[in-house]
C-alpha cells in the first residue's frame, strides 16, 4: 500500500479504488493524511493546519456512501482543529500521532467485532460472502481454518478474487463463484456474512450491489444474514437520504447503442428485515441499534 | 447462422454455445440435421437413416438441461425411423422436411407464446429479463415500440448484450446493467420477464444462472414473475433430477489457488412458489400445468 506521494494523488487513490472497503479506505485516509502532516510545505502552524483540514475535508468527499470515512477523518479534523499551533513541528508529530490513534481505535473496533462474528459462526460451518471486506477477513483469521468459504467473483471489478487470495493463504477451503451461482451456492452454506460501507440509521446495511440479492437468497433458504462492522459505519441518515455511488459503466464494458443506456451502481441497500444480526465491537444485536450481548 | 459443415462441426457448434437459449439452439439442431440429411455420404437408405439417427441422438446429448432439444430432436428421430427407406433421394427429401416441418411448429409455438405475453403485460410497462431467450425477444417484438426493457448483462458469457442489440434496433429504452445491479433496478420494472431452459414436471423453471436471484426480488417488490415458453419445453422430469449443466470455471477466470476451487453452474432452478404465469402457446396459466386462459 503507498498513501500516495502527493496531496492530490492521495484524494485521487482513495476516490478511484473500487476493491477495498470502506474500513481500510478511512484507515488510508488517516494514514495518508498522518503521512501529509509529516511533509506537507507549509507558512507556519497556522498555514499547515489550514492545508490538513483542507486534505481531510477533500478525503471526506471522495465516498460519499461510506460513512466511516466521513466519522473518522471528521474525528480527526476535530482533533487537529483543537490542537495549538505554536510551533508547527510539534503540530506535525500531534496531528499524526492522532492519525494513528484513530487507526489504532478502528482496527481494535474491527478485530472485537471480528472476534464476535467468529463466536457466533462457531466451527465447521460454511460462510458465503460477498465483495470484499476487511471485517470479514478479520473474521475468517479468527475462525481459520475451521471454517469453509463462498466467495462471490464481485464484479464489477471482482474483487473476490482479492478474497480468495486471503482466504487461501489462511488454508481455508474456498468455493469461488460467479456471482450469477449465489442462489445455487447459499444452499451449501450455514450462514451468509458481509461487512458494510455504512449502515443506516434504520439499520440497513449499504454494502457493494448485489450484497441485497445474497440477503434474499438467505432468507429463502433458511439461513442466517449476519453483518459484522465497526460502529464508526453507523450513519445518522436514514437509508433513502444516503447517496449510492455510481461509476462509469465501461468498467463492464456495456454496449454503446441507440436507445441503450448503460448503469453502474455500486452498492445496493438490504433493509432490516432481511438481517438476522448486526455484529459490532459492542457484541451481536437481533435489532438494528438494540441492545448487544457478547 | 452456419449449420456446422459437418457432423462434428455440428455437435461441437451446440454443445459449446453459450449465448443461445434452449428453443433457438433445438431449431439449430433441426435445422442442421435437415441439412446434413440431404447431403451426408451414406451407403444406401438403411445407412444414411441409421447416420441420421445417429446425429440426432449426439445432438440430444449435447445440452442435457435444455429439454426441448431432446423433445424436438425425438420427435424427428421418431418421425425418421416411420419413413420408408427404398429410396435415398425420398428419404433425404422427407427427413429434411420433417426437420423443417419441426422448425414451424416451434417457431409457431414461440410466436403464439409471445402473442399471449405481449396481450398479458400490455403497453406502457417496463420489462426487466435476464438473459438472451429468442422467445423474450419476440415478446418485445409483439409489444415494441411501446415497452421500456431492463436488460442484465447476464455473465459468463454476457449474452444481454446481444439482447440489447436486438432491442436497440427495434427501438425500445433499454437500462443495461449490470447482473450485480437486478436488485436496484427490479424496483423501476413494473414486470420480471424470463424464458427457460426446461419447464420441469413440478412448474419449476430452469434458466440461466441468476434467474432465481431475479425471482426473489421480483416478489419480494411486489411484481409479476413471468416465464414464457414453448410446451416443447416441458419436461416429465421434477426439477430435482433435471441435470443443471456445468462448464470451465476458465469462462470468468477465477484465481488458481490452493484450497480454492471454482465453479461455473450455468443454469439454476426457480421454483413454482417464485412464479406468477406460465405462459405458453396455448395461454396464461397461474399454476403449473394448471389451466390456461388467452
Amino acid at each position: 500500500m503507498t498513501s500516495g506521494n502527493t496531496t492530490d494523488e492521495l484524494v485521487k487513490r482513495i476516490r478511484d479504488d473500487r476493491e477495498n472497503g470502506a474500513s481500510e479506505l478511512a484507515r488510508q485516509c488517516l494514514a495518508g493524511l498522518a503521512r501529509r502532516a509529516r511533509v506537507l510545505d507549509a507558512d507556519g502552524a497556522e498555514g499547515l493546519r489550514n492545508k490538513l483540514v483542507e486534505l481531510a475535508k477533500q478525503l471526506q468527499n471522495t465516498r460519499p456512501t461510506m460513512a466511516v470515512i466521513i466519522k473518522l477523518v471528521g474525528q480527526w479534523i476535530d482533533a487537529v482543529e483543537r490542537l495549538s499551533t505554536d510551533n508547527v513541528d510539534k503540530l506535525r508529530n500531534e496531528a499524526s500521532a492522532c492519525a494513528e490513534k484513530l487507526i489504532r481505535i478502528s482496527t481494535d473496533a474491527v478485530s472485537k467485532a471480528a472476534l464476535n462474528a467468529a463466536n457466533l459462526i462457531g466451527v465447521d460451518k460454511t460462510i458465503i460472502t460477498h465483495s470484499l471486506s476487511s471485517t470479514v477477513i478479520a473474521v475468517f483469521e479468527q475462525a481459520a481454518p475451521r471454517v469453509k468459504a463462498i466467495v462471490t467473483e464481485s464484479q464489477p471489478p471482482g474483487e473476490g478474487r482479492q478474497l480468495a487470495a486471503k482466504l487461501s493463504k489462511l488454508g481455508i477451503a474456498t468455493d469461488f463463484i460467479s456471482d450469477q451461482q449465489m442462489g445455487l451456492f447459499v444452499t451449501q452454506a450455514d450462514v451468509a456474512l458481509v461487512g458494510a460501507d455504512t449502515i443506516a440509521a434504520d439499520g440497513s446495511v449499504i454494502n457493494k450491489a448485489g450484497t441485497y440479492l445474497l440477503a434474499l437468497a438467505a432468507r429463502e433458504q433458511g439461513i442466517p444474514f449476519y453483518v459484522c462492522f465497526e460502529s464508526f459505519k453507523c450513519s445518522d441518515l436514514v437509508s433513502t437520504d444516503i447517496v449510492l455511488e455510481q461509476h462509469d459503466p465501461a468498467e463492464f464494458d456495456p454496449p454503446e447503442l441507440p436507445h441503450v443506456k448503460a448503469h453502474n451502481i455500486y452498492f445496493d441497500t438490504t433493509p432490516p428485515n432481511l438481517i438476522t444480526s448486526w455484529i459490532t465491537e459492542d457484541g451481536v444485536s437481533r435489532k438494528p441499534g438494540g441492545q448487544t450481548s457478547i
